[in-house]
């Protein structure tokens, strides 16, 4: 067994869990020692009840950090007005604190799952996986870290210490050929394989049947880190799915190329995972989302290994198979190897951000732009909630700044006579050469001001990119709710916004957040909300200000294959005996 | 029966075959009555022998019009220098004519397969079929212009009179409920659906295979021709499958919009076509190719109708089966609906072109350009022996312009000392507002000069563009040839073209043509070539100046279903007993 050592790796203060293996220079998440180990390490939550497994100030003292030290621009800096906000929306009482159950030890964990009547068959399994000579771990730690992804019912499970299935061991294979021997040695036994790369899945993808009978083994991809070839000429990287996304992009820029992939999870998340589930990038008005960004994918199947002959940037004849094993989840192989476009660095790199007076005038303008075609790298506009929010994140400035702050907001609401209730901010990342920056800037704020807006500089606009970050990393935090008084919500707060504009219709976020003391059941009382929020849109779509739109967020009602969204109607007389 | 109301529809002087139903104002290919339609009447061939079925003035006489009467630019216009390129290359002697076969007697041609043992079986299916209403047709002629598409195969068996099998009969839907009705019927009776669009086809996926026992039904989707709605907010537009590229261009143009989608068969092609075949379109870098147009499809299978439910830009859960249908090729079922994005007309078009000192600076510069990301709607770029064939097909210009060409010549040849056997020419084609191809213009001519290219005006790049339809027209009349002094062929042309650059590699289509008198199996000469030809490239796609390619022309060697880009590999243990 050589779990133990993996264990020492998350639990080493020199190595950090996201990018184990590879040579992050970046720390993620530190942790001291296995007992600091919070269930769930990889993940972040608690943010709003100030029990994030990160924030070291918090002994029993809340105080205005949330974000951890290095992590982002607002880190440790004090966040005095993100507390008060706290206060106002929630009604929190920050005295108190709501304790989540300490880590068990790793004989509470639940056994591997090795039945009696197995055990003939796992002896089998243990002594060829021996021979193998994969690196594996029966750990309850090990399994525990990679029995969730970031769910709201994953937050739960960790938090309440109920585990109804974790997976019974992990394997680390280390390349493409020791996954198609793993592959093979499952299916000889009728072992259940789930892949698993930077663990934020959000669609339940990792989460371990609590009814299977089967052996359930979590293969991590995480040794498979490499970057295996670049090919400057064409443009094309080949790498290895387990590549977590700030490695590989600060292993390509060294290189002064960038893929320009940056899913809101990209700091976690692993190349496999992208592809696996169909990511959308923040930068995709320049890069395009990994359907774009994907020239060929290696995908290792019980009955072989899936992967197009040729390198070709498009093939007229047949079916596209890239399109089967992106969003597939890991339900049809293991996803090893993946050839990717790669760009240049962009030479000019440079924030913006507009404000409107309010939300119908922000969404109208990201049509026309979108219309028009001249969406920059990224733009995405926030609703007022979400720039009130944004605003808490806001550092304590210097006199000078408060000075500032407090003639901006005198422009803007006196003499624009903006009100601060209704008016919203679209952030914008411009991308490309400085020629091609100053025509989309002169481009795109020429029809900003058709609709009411006003540009509103750089630093709010770099705020606002940041932001996207720190929002997924304390948003599984945050309760997602919809306002309904008979089950007894009475804080809460709903927000949106449009993250990605296309020719027809666009990418629009919700999020939620209700204070949930007192409640019995939260989970339940969310799962119902969420699912009759679900319905409403699904039913409503048309009069959506876009008549379509993309549904990001994921939960029990949408089948991770995908298939809700086709339909396959028998005929009539077919349904008849 | 309805098959004779058919018939005389393509034997009226005020129909079109290619658009059927529709009012297409174009005149396409007019017939004056059944015995003027040659084999094929869809197709075009045999210009180089000077047999184009159109032209009415080759009674014994060769004279050098080719294209006929208000086709293109170039129709009606003595083509002198194309006469003489044609004598200088392929050594034809222009006094004798070789002659295809006359068009058969309906009763000549094989009878509709109604074998004895399915006469039970025939009886029901076509009692069911009058029950649904559907027009249908037994008629010779209807039938066998519905078995073929525009393959040399397919001409060949034109022209020799030799059909080992076609459709039985034909029928033709009006919408996709009897697409439904039919394809029920037709999988409770076992008979074989042949969808048939535009009868373009080049993959051989409407030929019949003749050793089927089942009866064989081609389901001509011609009068399924309707654009059904058009969004213009949304910028979306739901079409009938049969509608043909140019009724539908023309049709959104009446109303400010196009698809922007031209697949160099546009005018004979269908919608449904387009996207069983997974079409390119030679403005791919500003609309798009089918694959990003295509928002939903509804394709109809024996087992139910496929098809998105929602309309959403893009889905991030599960696999896309839109990449399914797209390429399918009419193998996995009927496609009768299809959603696409269009866009508003732009307000400037433009023409260009570039002459290069050779085709590998050329193809350099087109990469750069593809590097930069900054193609006009369309860039081509011929080879030296297509840039004399686009040259060989100018009309005869007046004195003055006799004088133009000469300074020009005199300008490139010995001003800039290009060689005339070496130099090849880049057309171009911007579409936008004016300040985008202002801009676009001033970076690709900034680009151009640094690999020694030379802008040559508007009207190069215009009849350049031409000539791509021109080509279509004429090009399965050339006989594809590489030069093998074995095989007995000794006048021959070869001829490539880049026709799409994408960031990763490009498009290259190459032309063979070989003069084929006195060779006894032409068409088997013709198929082992191409086949060595296939190898060779394949083999060495690793030198060839982009890395990867994409195979836009289809012949035996490539199945329809396209599973010849994608390997199962077998892990060894398991190919051991």
């Amino acid at each position: 067994m050589t779990g133990d050592s993996k264990l020492q790796d998350i639990s080493c203060e020199e190595n950090n869990i996201s990018s184990r293996g590879s040579k992050a220079q970046v720390p993620l998440l530190k942790v001291n020692n296995c007992n600091s180990v919070k269930f769930g390490s990889e993940s972040c939550f608690g943010a709003i009840n100030s029990e994030h497994p990160d924030n070291k100030q918090s002994q029993g003292k809340i105080v205005q950090s949330v974000i951890p030290k290095n992590r982002y621009p607002v880190s440790d800096l004090p966040l005095i007005y993100f507390t008060q906000w706290v206060k106002d929306v929630f009604n929190v009482d920050l005295s108190t604190k709501n304790v989540s159950v300490s880590l068990p030890r790793s004989e509470d964990l639940p056994e591997p799952k090795l039945e009696p009547e197995f055990l003939l068959v796992c002896a089998g399994f243990f002594s060829a996986l021996e021979a193998l000579g994969l690196s594996h771990s029966l750990s309850g730690v090990d399994r525990l870290v990679r029995a969730h992804g970031h769910t709201l019912n994953d937050m739960f499970m960790l938090r309440e210490g109920h585990f109804p299935r974790i997976p019974d061991l992990v394997v680390w294979p280390g390349c493409h050929d020791d996954v198609v021997k793993l592959v093979q040695l499952a299916h000889t036994y009728d072992v259940v394989l789930i892949p698993f790369g930077g663990g934020t899945s959000v669609s339940g993808a990792v989460s371990c049947p609590s009814n299977d009978p089967r052996t359930i083994l979590s293969l991590d991809t995480s040794q498979m880190n490499r970057i295996l070839w670049v090919d400057k000429d064409n443009l094309v990287a080949c790498c290895e799915s387990g590549i977590v996304g700030q490695d590989l992009e600060r292993q390509l820029q060294e290189q002064g190329l960038t893929t320009g992939h940056e899913p809101d999870s990209y700091e976690f998340s692993s190349l496999g995972g992208w592809v696996a589930t169909r990511a959308s990038g923040m930068k995709k008005n320049v890069y395009g989302n990994i359907e774009d960004l994907l020239v060929n994918v290696r995908m290792v199947t019980p009955t072989g290994v899936l992967q197009k002959q040729c390198r070709g940037p498009r093939v007229s004849c047949g079916p596209d198979f890239n399109h089967i094993v992106m969003g597939s989840e890991g339900t049809l192989g293991v996803i090893t190897e993946v050839i990717l476009k790669v760009r240049p660095l962009p030479s000019c790199k440079k924030y913006g951000s507009i404000v409107f007076p309010n939300f119908e005038c922000g969404v109208l303008c990201m049509r026309e732009i979108a219309r028009q075609r001249c969406q920059p790298a990224s733009i995405r506009l926030m609703d007022n909630e979400q720039f009130k929010f944004g605003q808490a994140l806001r550092p304590v400035p210097s006199y000078l700044g408060l000075m500032l702050d407090a003639l901006k907001k005198f422009y803007i609401t006196t003499i624009k006579k903006f009100d601060m209730d209704t008016m919203c901010v679209a952030t914008l990342l411009f991308e490309g050469d400085h020629r091609q920056v100053a025509t989309q800037e002169n481009k795109i704020y020429e029809i900003v001001v058709k609709f009411g807006g006003i540009p509103a500089g750089e630093k709010n606009g770099e705020r606002g990119y940041m932001l996207t970050f720190v929002i997924a990393y304390i948003r599984v935090g945050s309760m997602f709710t919809v306002i309904i008084e008979p089950l007894g919500i009475q804080h809460f707060m709903i927000s949106c916004r449009v993250t990605q504009t296309y020719d027809v219709g666009s990418c629009v976020y919700f999020y939620f957040g209700f204070k949930w003391t007192g409640l019995s059941d939260p989970l339940g009382v969310y799962e119902s909300l969420e699912a009759r929020a679900r319905e409403e849109i699904l039913a409503s779509w048309r009069i959506i200000i876009s008549p379509s739109w993309c549904w990001q967020d994921e939960g029990p009602l949408v089948p991770k294959t995908g298939f809700r969204h086709w339909s396959t109607s028998v005929p009539s007389h077919q349904k008849q005996p």
